[in-house]
This record gives C-alpha cells, structure tokens and sequence, in this order.
C-alpha cells in the first residue's frame, strides 16, 4: 500500500473527496456514541448481579471474627476483605486498608493530606513554596487533575512500551527536593494498554529521591483486568521489590473492584507499609468512623476469593475482547499502510491508544463529534490538557455495543484520513 | 432529703463505708459494659434488614430517569436519594448533594477544602495565620477531633436550654475575621439532648461574621430521632431562614441516615446554597467519580418517603425510650435530692447528659471503668479534651440492654454518691 504521503497531489484531492462522501453519508446516520470514558457496558454489569443476591434479610450479617458488619466501626476493613483484596493485588491482609466506593478518592485523599499535614512527619506541602509531581504521558486525565486541583506542578514523563522513561525519573527524583510523587498505572496503563517491565518496576524500587517524602502512587487498576485468558501480561508486584530494595515507604498501592463488579458500588483499597498505614490512620480516625461494612461483606461472600474473581473477569474479558478486536481488525484495514497513525493492542485494560500525525489529534476529535461520535477530550491524557504534539487519541471501546463499535471506529478511521489528507493539502 | 453537704461528717462516713460495700459486690459481678458511643443497639438494626431485600438480581436498578446506578457517574446522587433526604431535613432536592455513607467525612472534606482552597473564592485557611472555631460545649467530640486535627484554635461557648449563647455568638462572630466557623447539633443536640428554639435558629441565620467564609456547620443528626410520638421537640428550618434573613450562603447543613438504617452503610448529604453547592462542586468533581448510587437506591426503595421513614424512627423509638426511661428512673431514686448532680431527660438523641459537682467527672468515670462500665472518656464533649470544671459525664444508653443498663445506672449512681462523698470528706 502507498503511504498518503507518496500521493501526488491530484490523487490526494481524489481521496479527500471521497472521504468528504463516506463522512456525510455517516453524518446523516445521526448517530449518538460515547467513547469518552473507561466505563463498563450493560452486560458486563449483569454479570455482577449475583452481589445483590449474597445477603438478605435472612442472612447474618456478622464477620468470622464476631463485628456485626450492620454497626459502627472497624477502620481500615473487615478482616475478610483485606484478604480479598490483598489476594487481588498480591499483599498481605495486614499491609491494605479498605476504603468507601471510590480509588480515586482514596488517592485524591492522599495528596490533600499531604497538603494539609504532610506525609510522616515532613513539612505540610501547603507550606512550601513548589510541590512538583512527575506524570508519564499519555496518562489518566483524573490523576493529572488532582495535583492541578492542589496546585501541584506536574512534569510530563514519556512513556514507552516498558514505562515510564526511568532515566529521566531517576534523574529528576534524585535531584529535584520539590518532587514528592509520580502517578504510575503500571498494568494495562490509561491510556497506552501496556505494563511495566520488571526491570522498570525494579528501578522504582530503587528510586533514591532527593525529598524523604516523595511516594510513587501506584494505581494499579486493571490488575485482573486481562482481555485474554492465555495471553496476559504480568507486573511485578511493587511492595515486596521496594522492602527487598530497602525502601518499604515509597510506594501506596491502590486498587478498586470498581470494574471487577459495579463502577461506583465497589469497595476501594490502598495497600502499603507499616509506617505509612500509621501516617494515614492518624487521618482516618478523624474522617470517619468507618467505611461501609455491609458492601464489603457483600463483595467477600460474592466473591469468596481470588479463584472465583479470575474466572469472573474472564467472562468481563469474553465481552470485551470481541470488542477491542473489532476496533484493531477495522483500524487494520482501514489505517495500516498509510502512514497516518499508530495505534496500541492492548491485552487488558480498558483503552486502545491513538497516536496520529502531530497537530490533528484535536480537528480528528472534534469531526468525530460532529458525526455523533463521541472521544475523550483532546489533550485529556496530558496535565494542563496540554498534548505537545496534539496526536493523542484516547479510545475507550467498552461501553458502546459491537454494532455501534463497527460504526464508531469506521467513522474514525474515515475522519483520521480526512484530516491528515486536508494537512498534507494544505502543506503542499 | 437530706443533701450530702447537709450531712455530719461521721453520717458522711457512714454513706461513705455503706457506699463501698455496694461498689465491692457491683464489681465482683465482673461486668464489661460499654456506655462510652451512640451505637444503635442490635435490637435496632433489626428494623433495617429489609433494606437487604429490595434489591436483587431480578430488580432494575435503574432510576425513573434512566440512570444506570451500577454503572459510573451522577455527582450529587441520584434525584430519588436527593427527594428522600430532603424530605426528611425540610430541604428541596436541589440544594442537596449525596455523598457516601459518613456525614462526618463530608463535615471532615468541608474544612478539609477550606484549609486547601478557602471559601467561595476567599484564602485557603492554610495560608492564614490564625484560624478559629467556636464550639458550643459540651458538644460532640469528634467535631472537636476535626478541627483540632487541621490546627484550629477552638473557642468554648456555653450552651444553655435553648442552643449556645447567642450573645457570645453574636459578638465574636461579628468581631474576629479568623473565626470561620461554629460546631452546631441543633436538634436532640449531643449531648445534652437540648433543640435550638426558634428564637436561637432565627440568630443564627441574622449572623453578621466579620469574615466573609465563616459558616455555620450544622449537623442535623438527629433530625427525626425522637423517643415519643406525641412529645417532640421541633427545629425550625434554618436554610429557609438564613435565606429570609439574606444570608443564604452562610449554613452547611449535614445529614446522615446512619442511624436510621445501618450506622456505617447509609447515606449522608449535604444542604446549602447554590452558591456553596456551586464551590463544593468544583473540588467534588475532582475528589470522585460518584458515591455509591446503589445504597442510594437501596434506601431509596426500602423507605420510599418521609412518612414511612417517621414509622420506622418509632420503631428505635419503642427499643431506645424505656432504656432513656431506666436511665432516668434510677438516676431519679438514686441521685435526686442529693445535691450532687444534675442530669437530662431529652426527648430524643442518643445521649443523656450528667452534670457532676465541679471536679468529679474524671474520677466517676475511672471508678466506673474499675467496676466493668465503659463511659465516654472524660473531657470528650469539650475542646482538647479540656472540661475545665471537670464535671460533664456523656452517657450513652442505646447500645446496652435493659438489664445490662440497669447494673450500669446502679454502678454509675453509686459511683456518683463514693465520689461525692469523697470529695466532701476531703474538703472537711
């Protein structure tokens, strides 16, 4: 196949007013699709209705160790689902603590103490005057969202197929006193789909930061999160490597069920050291009394143990799997060849990554809208929204139906040729 | 009767010799009582467990208008939880967000935001060298706990029959720009038990604060707690005042269905003005995704309005007044006449409030601990855990059963007399 680029002028006029013809005629489908968010579809919530099931009126709603789940109490989650999340993310029970529905707020919660109080013992970040956190780019638009909230200047990490540049975060971590953290998604990474290697997540065990309290705030939200279920990729687990470096404190570990069972109805978890655990509860025992009991022991008895969460998220994968495979086979055979774009495979998680040729990412986005089909927002996967080089593209296939997916991605495809064949135009 | 500072010292030897073979023969009973937290007992939360019935995998969990409530999103909870909620504290469902199942996390996240981002668009207090709470004493301990954690100074105001002592109130409000809030339980207040009259609320809303983010923190925990159907104290509603009086913006008012339905698996809310909902949201949307929707529809189905909702606080009302009554009989036959202390009969709440002679309360409450009754720890209803006449006792009658508080209303009397006779002989 010739690239766009080879094509004479007269031929790319040909094409672009083919393209313009293929446009129109979706336009007037008057369709509505949103692939803007990583949001579960309608059956794969279905598979999760068992949860409303597992207690009643008949059922005793007491933990093994006596706690009526019903009543007051129990900071940090009951016993049952510490090992039920710890066994998820590959900790001790004692090293997690169980939150309210939402990973996010537990992160968000993080840096707003530190703010405030500081992270064991150090110096409130509200009284100095420069608190910088590295952020590996593309990455998840509501970790960037939070340090802009907090104004926390943010610095932009390339990522590669391995990680982030661990070069360039050693580097600046070492150096930098004003850098206290750096948002890592390290399995199936929002939005680029791929995992740290061993070799990177060694190296963030390693890290010898310049500031006593910088933390890696490892969200490691698509642990079991795989579209197959022979070919998975594998994280190296981050808490044990940074004890073993002699570094037990650098790292908070978040994790959800929010898609292994309902988004927003799920229970939420950070797992970390010791000394951390002791700096957080100082905060915890002032927020709440505790977090909701009933919808741990509702997700323990649903989900009983990690052995039946696997075989749980390979039916979530024979779901999405067809779906992420519709969107690459019509990129294929639509995209491939011409030198337009590149874009990711992932084997879980819940994003393909679009990269197109500089400066069309926005013009791609906002002509995909006016046909009715909708993309997260342009520069979303940068802090400040802010893409350089304005050609990420962040796909989230799973919420439409295939039907709608077939007519989404071809309409996308459609319009990445359209806008990159107007760019050479208007170049020559 | 005879008061105990009526008595010859030898009479008072006597009681005193009388009154340590009672607390002997009580503490070899070896009894394990905890009196100490407003915890529904389990009688209580038998009334709820139809809330694990309404849903189940054969009922839609969606809302009358379409909202997935499985899924992600709606900021704010659902419409349906925002009706019920308001219902239940006299407020339109516009002027409430939802939020998860802790109002003291959403009192907690209220000062937590003002600390980092101010008010409305005023400094963040972190920036401020001096930041002030008043705090209507004795009060509720873990509202101290909060502003103690974030380092603000605290101010003691007395509380009367009728709320706080408005004229205090008024003049350091009106006179102090640091003082940026006050710590109200307005109704069944905790732990005296007392409701603000009209004539306290309609102060309240006139306010004139020198500081232009100071707000009223008005935590309405007890809105429908009565113990009689017939005999109930009323508040009045102050959103609807403060917006009379032109001062819209100048209530925070929370709520909880925490000890309707299950303490730790309800849901809490927030009401306030446009203006202030308008400023929470800008951090809210940041903090989270969405609360658990879910539970909201959950209590939503289960207490379908604010009537049956009424019917089922007479239900806590049947299992907690004949312990309030106990409490109150004992404490009657034992204490009354004796000039050695005075006490509450509130007609809702979770508390009963005693008033010891001036430097007893610390003493009374370790000889009780010495003989198996946990109460609340000494000072907790006052700033730095500091009550400076050493003489507020919190009791808590919900969580233990009749008999149970029967044997600690007999413990605590008696304690109450040794203590006093102690201190009088001492004196002598």
């Amino acid at each position: 196949m010739t690239t766009y680029s080879d094509l004479s002028s007269e031929e790319l006029r040909q094409e672009y007013s083919r393209l313009q013809e293929r446009y129109s005629s979706y336009k007037q489908l008057g369709l509505n699709l949103n692939m803007s968010r990583g949001k579960p579809c309608p059956e794969q919530l279905n598979l999760s209705m068992g949860l409303m099931d597992v207690l009643s009126s008949n059922v005793d709603l007491h933990c093994a160790d006596g706690t009526d789940c019903r009543n007051y109490g129990v900071l940090g989650g009951i016993r049952e689902a510490q090992e039920l999340l710890g066994s998820i993310i590959e900790c001790p029970p004692e090293s997690i603590m169980i939150y309210g529905n939402s990973s996010l707020n537990v992160m968000y919660d993080q840096i707003s103490r530190s703010m405030t109080h500081g992270v064991m013992g150090s110096t409130p970040w509200c009284k100095l005057d420069k608190v910088k956190f590295l952020c590996p780019v593309p990455g998840y638009d509501r970790h960037f969202a939070i340090t802009e909230y907090f104004g926390i200047d943010m610095i932009n990490v390339p990522m590669s197929d391995i990680g982030p540049d661990m070069d360039m975060v050693e580097e600046l971590v070492s150096s930098d006193p004003a850098i206290k953290g750096i948002w890592c998604v390290p399995k199936y990474s929002n939005p680029t789909g791929i995992t740290y290697s061993e070799e990177t997540v060694k190296r963030f065990a390693r890290l010898k930061p310049a500031a006593p309290d910088f933390r890696i705030y490892w969200d490691n939200a698509y642990s079991v999160h795989h579209l197959y279920d022979d070919d998975q990729d594998f994280l190296i687990e981050i808490l044990a490597e940074c004890q073993k470096a002699g570094n037990p404190d650098i790292v908070y570990k978040f994790t959800s069920t929010s898609k292994i069972s309902f988004p927003g109805s799920g229970i939420a978890a950070i797992a970390t050291s010791e000394n951390n655990l002791k700096d957080i509860r100082r905060q915890f025992r002032i927020q709440t009394i505790g977090h909701d009991k009933v919808n741990q022991l509702r997700h323990v008895r649903y989900f009983r143990n990690v052995e039946s969460v696997r075989e749980h998220m390979m039916k979530h994968a024979a779901i999405l799997r067809p779906k992420f495979e519709l969107v690459e086979r019509i990129f294929d055979e639509e995209l491939s060849g011409l030198g337009i774009g590149t874009w990711t495979k992932p084997k879980g998680g819940y994003f393909i990554a679009f990269q197109s040729l500089p400066g069309l990412a926005r013009s791609i986005i906002s002509s995909c809208k006016e046909c009715g089909v909708e993309l997260t927002e342009a520069g979303a996967t940068y802090p400040y929204h802010n893409d350089p080089e304005n050609s990420s593209i962040r796909i989230a296939p799973t919420y439409p139906s295939l039907k709608e997916l077939e007519n989404a991605s071809h309409i996308f495809a459609t319009v990445v040729r359209l806008e990159t064949v107007r760019q050479l135009l208007e170049k020559r």
